[in-house]
């Protein structure tokens, strides 16, 4: 028995109200403190001692009123979900007692539940928990299944390839993997911060800043993409994913992974508000292809996505840098945060202080 | 030489403006009356006398000022092209006298070209010339490469497939082609004539009235595929297709053959005021295919699809009715018919008067 106490006393965040647009930490959410009493927790129930969550944009789209069923819609005062791992401090049928655990949890520091959507998380030598948050984990498979599964064709040689929130965690590990393919890499983000993350540290070909007050985007992609797009790795949505379609070449591939524009815009769960890619007839004329994907339809290819993802994580040819906020308290502010858009890479909340 | 004469009075339709909106046959459109002097056609230009012309959609999209280059542009006052077949009655190096040909012609008496994006009419027997304008010709083989081609998987046994303008020349024919793969089919036209035509010749499963005035798409569409939509076949665009967006399952295709609800808005050519589909992320969301198609970016296929298509052509598995208007006059008005839709099958304008 790992617990001395039979009373833990926990934090956890919780949906106060519905957020109408953006998400407002201070007023959609709250940070319940109570005692976490173990008599009152059924024997069926594991606790998980919360390390680390990451922030992600699927959060979002679980917190309106009128949440699509295949986001999953959080309740009010129910606690807010986040992917996460953490030990297990008291176990059940399924999972011991010490076990590590990596999967969906509460935003506590004290995760109850009754296992679902965990699995006891692999230790790999030489890479610490936190890499299975992004790029062993959900951001590495999205960005794999993405590019390599989900589209008619990867990138090849010669292609011009373009990823937007190509600084954010999923963006930047696909704007790797199209590196790897041998494509030129355009990535486009907001800031000259960001800028000089892909072209430096991503080190790809072009970089689009979307926040420029000199040049519009469509203006940097005929800069930076004059021989057209042949793949788009599209994060964003709304006039982004038009300005692309507008210079799509034959056969191209659009891959939808998400449409950020729209998830904090209270319309991802009311999409007749939703702008709709007006130049979709591009696809026609080009005979080109957007597929979108939702990663857990393909839960047979994760396998080999962590395959080709440890490969290139221990040669270091895939990295994904780590924005950490300390504290279960910087939950909330994190979230916000993400949408925002001013870091870098994967956005993580350090819960027990064990990422350095 | 098949020629008594060296002057023909020929009869052209020329462009006289740019339709702002809606094709209007008597101010957008003139018919030329004029001689056609054989002294001043260059030798390297055959003459044909046009048999018969199709009504097609992508003609309209050649008539604005702005019109895109994948679909070529007509200039003022310059011969409204139409695919055809006639016969040459004045050839060149690359067409004999008395030849049969198919193609992209002048809708006119006798047009006049250097043979470009023309070829030899292959008879097949107990087969009518027209039908290769229809079946056996761009809309058949625009409808197998819609079908069987562009898409990630074609329709199988058990799934529901809707096929929107399905009373028209590709969508009858993708109907009977998704028919036979096995598939329920269901499609969506205006009126109760042409719903009428969908069940009773076409036998298809279910028909949605899109100018009903009882019941909503959306709400014939439920009524008609309780189990989702797994196999889309687009000619309309707009509000369709975000109904059906709406209802689409796991792993769906949608393939964008045209998008005619938009043709004679104007907006074709302008884009940026194109509807797009509000519902795209559903793709995302069902990990679904949107995949468009310009046939002449698969002509390697149409061999194949000639194949299949005039096997079914003589098994009498797949029909297309045509709608026939007389004599070269009528060609103005029966392109402002086909966006008034009044038509089932394949509109068709007999200029010499040998289709029975």
């Amino acid at each position: 028995m790992l617990l001395s106490k039979t009373v833990l006393p926990n934090k956890t965040w919780t949906l106060r109200s519905f957020p109408e647009k953006q998400f407002c930490a201070t007023e959609n959410a709250e940070l319940l403190e109570e005692d976490l009493d173990l008599k009152n927790v059924d024997d069926d129930k594991i606790i998980v001692e919360v390390h680390a969550v990451s922030i992600d944009a699927f959060i979002r789209t679980m917190l309106d009123s009128n949440a699509n069923p295949a986001h999953g819609g959080v309740g009010l005062n129910c606690p807010i979900p986040a992917l996460g791992y953490g030990k297990v401090i008291r176990g059940n049928d399924k999972f011991k007692e010490g076990a590590m655990v990596t999967g969906l949890m509460q935003a506590a520091k004290y995760s109850v539940s009754g296992g679902e959507g965990m699995q006891k998380l692999v230790s790999l030598p030489r890479a610490p928990s936190s890499v299975f948050l992004h790029q062993m984990g959900i951001s590495g498979i999205a960005a794999y299944i993405g590019m390599f599964v989900s589209p008619r064709k990867y990138p090849r040689k010669g292609e011009t390839v373009v990823i937007s929130a190509a600084a954010g965690a999923v963006g930047c590990i696909a704007a790797q993997m199209a590196k790897l393919c041998g494509a030129r890499v355009v990535g486009i983000a907001g800031g000259e911060k960001k800028k000089e993350f892909l072209l430096k540290e991503l080190k790809l070909d072009g970089a689009v800043d979307y926040k420029s007050t000199t040049k519009t985007v469509a203006e940097q992609l005929d800069e930076q993409c004059p021989d057209g797009i042949d793949f788009f790795f599209d994060n964003v949505g709304g006039s982004t994913l038009d300005c692309v379609l507008q210079r799509i070449n034959l056969h191209a591939r659009i891959s939808i992974c998400g449409a950020i524009s729209q998830y904090d815009s209270g319309k991802i769960n009311n999409k007749q508000s939703i702008v709709g890619p007006a130049h979709y007839i591009k696809v026609a004329e080009t005979s080109s292809t957007i597929s979108g994907f939702n990663m857990m339809h393909y839960q047979s290819h994760f396998l080999k996505a962590i395959g080709y993802l440890s490969w290139h994580y221990y040669r270091g040819n895939i990295v994904c840098p780590e924005h950490v906020e300390k504290g279960i308290n910087s939950f909330a502010k994190s979230l916000e945060m993400l949408f925002a858009g001013g870091h870098c890479g994967r956005l993580i909340v350090d819960i027990s202080g064990d990422i350095e």
